[in-house]
């Protein structure tokens, strides 16, 4: 048949999980919510948890505070990946605090633009990356939920973007660069806009740290990731890239044929 | 008699030309105006020409000024390092640009807080490390001058900081994490601090990026220097650091027996 879910199962070593019953009419918001459901299982009573960003991660916060209030999760110290969710998080009355306070997560759930089959993501096109890679990093557990569409051959082969958060300080000099250095794989760098009230691209994008973000666009596999992320992050004009490589440690994948749970480790 | 001189001597392969006659009666600030006036020998008309930051390289932008106005120079485009070398070019009457407009640097003229034998540097005390960075990088040539005050062995010899340019967010996590990077080099991790009228330390220093700095004191050397490089710029909280590694072509020293230049290819 094909269908999109097929890369994780066939390009995969290790063995993938089917835990779910088949659900073939439920919408990509839908799925959504099933993946993070499952991921918010994983949460125990005195955790200190990483609470993702985006239209995933939400339902997993969301979720938590339900769990919170029914008296069935104790204990749980949030930290928010960025103003947004440190927002919903406050106003659901999950505890926060911080890296600094907390140097040490127990488990982050969050969201990913693409996984590879190899667990590598893409993350950032909503503009939390650094956050996002900082608290995720420091992380004992990275649970990652995604709906099917996701799932992608190679980082870059969803044909969106592959997100760098830049200085504002010459952006174009330094998205040049960019585009330079991926040049084989015929990557087209593009400083991230605004989009005005009518559809017009308006003054560049400006991060919860206060940067720009430019988006590359790969026509073709960059290959090894590792030194790519090595290459991206010498330019002094870049703050940090969107690719989280070997960073998550579960999986969770809901699509129409039911919830896969993949581990990177055993 | 083993002067701050000798390093540079007595540690290269590479053969040292002295062509000032000795003067020893100069201070610290008249060694760097020669050094800048030295160095301000490389720029030819037509240069597009890097503007370094800092009390060696403000000599050698006034230089650069001076000729212009004699007319022994023409057609020079500066691009500043700093909102403070900008400031400086602008009331000098230096036409002006940046990256953006001119990605390809002719020449950079730069001071520096710490040279070692291959010609590496630490910069960045006076926090315009990232855009120094940046411009010298993008230059054809880029000449480092200073006082023989700044030779040291290896880099954090001089037993002041390394500098880090980081996020705001969570500086102390990422500080933290600086620290434990360098342990076997007895690294102590400092966010660097204003320091008030009283001279009491005060808010964190911001860049011209709106970024903080940790300086890493270091009591030992931390070998390998491209290493050292990638892990710091691996942690998601880091913008940048203040070792330039292989970026000096060549190098201009004044001191008490005079002028050296030395080059690094050829």
């Amino acid at each position: 048949m094909g269908s999109a879910f097929d890369p994780l199962v066939t390009l995969s070593d290790e063995p993938a999980v089917v835990n779910s019953p088949p659900s073939s009419n439920l919408t990509q918001d839908e799925l959504k919510k099933i993946a993070a459901y499952k991921a918010v299982e994983y949460v125990k009573s005195g955790m200190v948890v990483g609470l993702g960003t985006g239209s995933t991660a939400k339902h997993a916060v969301a979720r938590i505070s339900e769990l919170l209030r029914e008296g069935k999760l104790k204990d749980i110290i949030g930290i928010p990946t960025s103003t947004t969710t440190h927002e919903q998080a406050v106003s659901l009355g999950i505890p926060l605090s911080d890296l600094d306070s907390h140097p040490v997560v127990d488990l982050s759930i969050d969201g990913a633009d693409e996984v590879d089959p190899a667990l590598n993501l893409v993350k950032g096109r909503g503009g939390s990356l650094l956050r996002e890679k900082m608290i995720e990093g420091a992380s004992k557990k990275f649970v990652v939920i995604v709906d099917e569409s996701k799932l992608v051959k190679h980082i870059g082969g969803s044909g969106l973007a592959v997100p760098v958060e830049v200085v504002p300080f010459c952006c174009n000099f330094t998205a040049g660069k960019l585009e330079e250095l991926f040049r084989e794989a015929g990557c087209v760098a593009k400083l991230r806009r605004k989009i005005g009230s009518n559809g017009g691209e308006e003054a560049p994008a400006v991060t919860d740290n206060g940067n720009y973000v430019v988006d590359l666009y790969l026509e073709r596999d960059i290959g090894d990731l590792d030194a790519a992320s090595e290459a991206i992050l010498k330019f002094p004009g870049v703050v940090e890239h969107g690719m989280f490589l070997g960073m998550a440690t579960t999986l969770i994948v809901a699509g129409k044929f039911g919830v896969t749970v993949k581990d990177r480790f055993g």
